[in-house]
């Protein structure tokens, strides 16, 4: 077996277990799930999980970096994607809101488990979420400046269109009546609505 | 001892350990709750608690039934209050989010915990909340037919509703930059915008 072999098994382990992590969190919650099960579930031996990973917290620590790291990446994205805010706003709540219902189920454990992290381990976290919510307010009051949106309350219609995203996480499922995109389509046009553009 | 002191005193000890396990499941979820945390709370022993309630299961039932009976109730009176859509829908939506933002605590148990119940009990709770949805819904459609509304899907307009309401149970926190005045007035306003109403 060759070093590089070693490594990507090492990896693929790890991968698995994070995956059966956040299945079995978004399921039974972080307190209901045991190491057992997401060993179990990624087909190795409590003892194996080990080798990988420190502890469950650790698990749910990895899984809530990566997905606010990527939905931070995202909304970054979406929103230098254009100079107009009402186009950059457009996407950046189409992009966030899809995100939110295709990954309903890793949306589910990063935004309603935070409470089970360590303190040092929620402030990483808590860092990272006000950066995505300060991405989002900084984009309204863009709009506002540029006489494009006229919010009555520019902070709250901000935190609105973050909670119309973040509550996909707690109902959508797979086969109701919306696709991620037509969801993603119409929330975009909402948005509108929320910060009063003028078409 | 009077039969009637003894009757009160019962009613006591169970409603002060509900209150003791809806702070326990808010603060550590229903499966990182333990009796005894319930118990202990109320300023009970662990053996006392199963005195006045079955299961920690129950607890958590009688918790979401209450609260979820209290909501449809709380829409129904907002609702019935006017027969203007317009009027109607700024009383319900100020109502759902100001009991949303005052009730944080309960609110998230009633919300992010449900999944803990036994299908039968999750059965009850799925069925009031979908009456809740369908006051709702039945409100922006008879808008829609007044040509008082205009929403592009009424549908997914209703969902975003119930949505701004509920994730207050996850961000909600008291001394913060709004009171659950501010935020009712606010998205009364804001449900206007997302149905289209004209003014």
């Amino acid at each position: 077996m060759t070093e590089q072999t070693a490594l990507s098994r090492a990896e693929t382990s790890r991968a698995r277990l994070l995956e059966a992590a956040v299945t079995a969190f978004a399921e039974k919650g972080f307190h209901g799930t045991t190491t057992r099960d997401i060993a179990s579930a990624a087909g190795m031996s409590p003892a194996a999980l080990y080798v990988h990973h420190k502890s469950k917290e650790e698990l749910l620590y990895l899984i809530s970096k990566e997905g606010h790291d990527d939905t931070l990446r995202l909304i970054r994205g979406a929103i230098a994607a254009s100079d107009n805010p009402v186009d950059a706003l457009r996407r950046v709540v189409y992009d966030f809101a899809t995100h939110h219902a295709r990954d309903h189920v890793g949306a589910r454990v990063i935004n309603y488990e935070i409470g089970a992290l360590t303190p040092d381990h929620l402030a990483v976290i808590r860092r990272l979420r006000r950066e995505i919510d300060d991405e989002i307010r900084a984009l309204v009051a863009r709009g506002v400046d540029a006489g494009e949106f006229h919010p009555r309350d520019p902070r709250l219609a901000a935190t609105a269109l973050l909670s119309l995203g973040i509550d996909l996480a707690r109902w959508y499922r797979e086969g109701g009546r919306w696709t991620p995109d037509q969801i993603g389509k119409e929330y975009a046009d909402m948005a509108l609505d929320i910060v009063a553009a003028r078409s």
